[in-house]
């Protein structure tokens, strides 16, 4: 709906990203010029903020760190994993949100998440216009897995594939220091699709990744894997293997969950570890002699903002303002997405709208020809990839170490 | 001896750091200005490549390949793992060694490495010397690990300590977001020596970092460090513990060891996993229904070189400088040394000369006064170690990845 004048709520939601807090500036940032726009709140870890009535007003913090919100990773507000029922499951949510709403009078409402937030979006979206209650909600896409319906690709990505093809590549100058060789499992985040773990060739095409790179897109087998493993080192004697969290069996079946067949030791301690611990496992005993070393890259692939990228930055940024701006001219029930374009060969990313109802639930999987023989990825993965992994970020220092933004309005942890 | 004319012959030697090559550039940019020096050549994989005449002519590689050194982490002629043997157990090494250096007319030796490294140094000082064959040999000083003796630090910890300060403070964002907390175990480098895991409570004085350390320089005790992580837990909901992977019980055994009692899984598989992962098991029986995630910095902690300590760049490449301006001066038989004072309240680093024989195979080990209630690193160390990590790197980017040195001249690895 045009004109309304209200407040604005903001949320973050699932798990975070290098990037997240910089579409809450954008989002932030926007609205404070908007005159439509009375309060900016931020609510603490998502909707479960709002149902608290938790929030955080935006207006109060110094402008100076809502700056700095551009290079802190993880969500400034605090995130969460909750998903509503369906409405004619179980109304109360829906009620409590309303609520909340009224008495905050709030008509602007924009969630920044991945799939399940798509879908929150979606579904208060469809509640507040079932009770005629006139609020634009705007979901704001963000994942590192970049598996997003409707959209080129997702603010966070572009951070994390950096994150990655740096990394490999100085992992491969370390690995192969020795006169001796070794083999190195790199575990990478990605349960369903293949992307995050695909930025490692990015590290290959430049001579200094890994060997072998493997998506949960394309059934793993383990017996080939040894047998890839065996002709690298045979080949080379260095080997370096990419894999994602979630490569499964024919039937599904994690291979992590392989690893998992014993789950005490005789202590009776659980052990931990995943997949590519298990293939490190599996390698060591199949090739005894040789130095096997599982690397995981945990939450750093997705916090380590010092490696940003700035295209991954100012399309975040853009994501967020461009989000108040729709809703202001009376856009709602819609994500912001992108769409990559050439103007004379260089890469422009256009900012559109997707209906969120297209969007929830939807998981975009790595294309079939982004894949080579199983085990590597192809040239044309780099096409796709490179303009999203461009610039460096200009992050602030002191004393050392990256200054990260602080509130003064403190989420209720 | 002074006004020796002939050639220089330089290695790399043990585990790599991000600012080795940094330590190279110094010892070539150096050496190449000197008309006493004809020849400079770099040995690959260290006292290896010596013994096989296995070298890389330095003044055939591009200029700018060279100056990329100083971004460029790992040891870029390769590193080794090789003790000689005492002379007079089997002098085959040191003979080879002898008729090498004579048939290239070798006048200059450089080395550059850990505690091993310099024992190598001065051994081979030593016998040259009981042969009569004039040749200056200088050690330059590299060590993560931040344990040689008789330098104040040394080149290559500075950009480990701020990888691991960095990454704490951003792994601390990260893993707060949440409505539920969790408990984070890093496992930090040093088996004998806690200074890379004390690097960790830079972050922590930031009000970013973990709330518990434990350093190899205190017994450690399973009980004792389940009572912390529950007294954290208890209070603040959230909990991060740094661990060294040396840490050992009151009988020196190493508490990675425990967690090797069972080796092999139902399927056979050799288990692989070290402190952190152990610990982290051991809270998940202790505490059953918390979330435990272990983290390892693994290689990453001497290799990020993306986001070294300028100011260790700069210590590096002025020991190399040093090293030669040392030798052809007639010094021999030593080590550059750091040492630190202070000019009007601003840290100074000055250059000093370490006879050998009293730096090799000691190692230095963290102070008492650092360490704070067995389970946490004391202020008095921030004044220590700050000064190491300031300055961020101007690093050169291509495509949006580091460019690193590349040689013309490859090493037979």
């Amino acid at each position: 709906m045009k004109n309304l004048k209200g407040s604005l709520i903001f949320g973050q939601s699932g798990g975070p990203t290098a990037v997240i807090n910089a579409s809450a500036y954008g989002v932030f940032s926007q609205a404070f010029m908007q005159d439509n726009i009375i309060k900016v709140y931020g609510a603490c870890h998502g909707i479960v903020g709002i149902l608290n009535e938790n929030f955080v007003d935006m207006s109060e913090e110094d402008p100076s760190e809502l700056n700095l919100l551009l290079n802190t990773p993880s969500s400034a507000l605090g995130s969460v994993r909750y998903k509503l029922a369906d409405v004619e499951k179980d109304e109360s949510d829906y009620l409590k949100l309303l609520e909340v709403f009224k008495k905050y009078d709030v008509r602007y409402f924009m969630y920044n998440g991945g799939n399940d937030s798509m879908d929150t979006c979606n579904k208060i979206s469809k509640y507040l216009a079932s009770k005629d209650y006139a609020c634009n909600v705007i979901g704001v896409p963000k994942t590192i897995d970049n598996d997003l319906f409707g959209t080129d690709h997702c603010p966070g990505y572009g951070s994390a594939a950096k994150y990655i093809a740096t990394t490999c590549m100085e992992l491969a100058l370390d690995s192969k220091v020795y006169d001796k060789g070794q083999i190195i499992v790199i575990e990478i985040m990605g349960r369903n699709a293949g992307w995050l773990t695909a930025a490692s060739a990015i590290a290959s095409y430049k001579g200094l990744g890994p060997d072998l790179i493997y998506v949960p897109e394309v059934n793993f087998n383990i017996d080939k894997f040894l047998d890839d493993v065996e002709r690298v080192w045979n080949e080379k004697g260095n080997v370096i293997a990419a894999v994602s969290e979630g490569i499964h069996d024919e039937n599904g079946k994690l291979i992590a969950e392989y690893g998992k067949s014993v789950e005490k030791d005789s202590f009776n301690h659980v052990q931990l570890g995943g997949v590519g611990v298990f293939l490190s496992g599996l390698i060591k005993t199949h090739m005894s002699k040789v130095k096997v070393r599982p690397i995981e890259f945990s939450l750093m692939q997705r916090c380590a903002a010092h490696v940003g990228s700035q295209t991954d930055i100012d399309e975040a940024y853009e994501a967020g303002q461009r989000a108040v701006e729709i809703a202001v001219n009376g856009g709602t029930d819609v994500m912001v997405g992108f769409k990559r374009s050439n103007k004379s060969g260089k890469y422009v990313c256009e900012m559109i709208e997707v209906p969120l109802s297209t969007v929830a639930n939807t998981e975009k999987k790595l294309p079939k020809e982004y894949i080579l023989n199983n085990s590597f990825i192809s040239k044309k993965f780099m096409d796709y990839v490179m303009p999203l992994i461009q610039g460096e970020v200009k992050m602030r220092y002191e004393d050392g170490v990256p200054r990260f933004a602080q509130f003064k309005g403190k989420c209720n942890h």
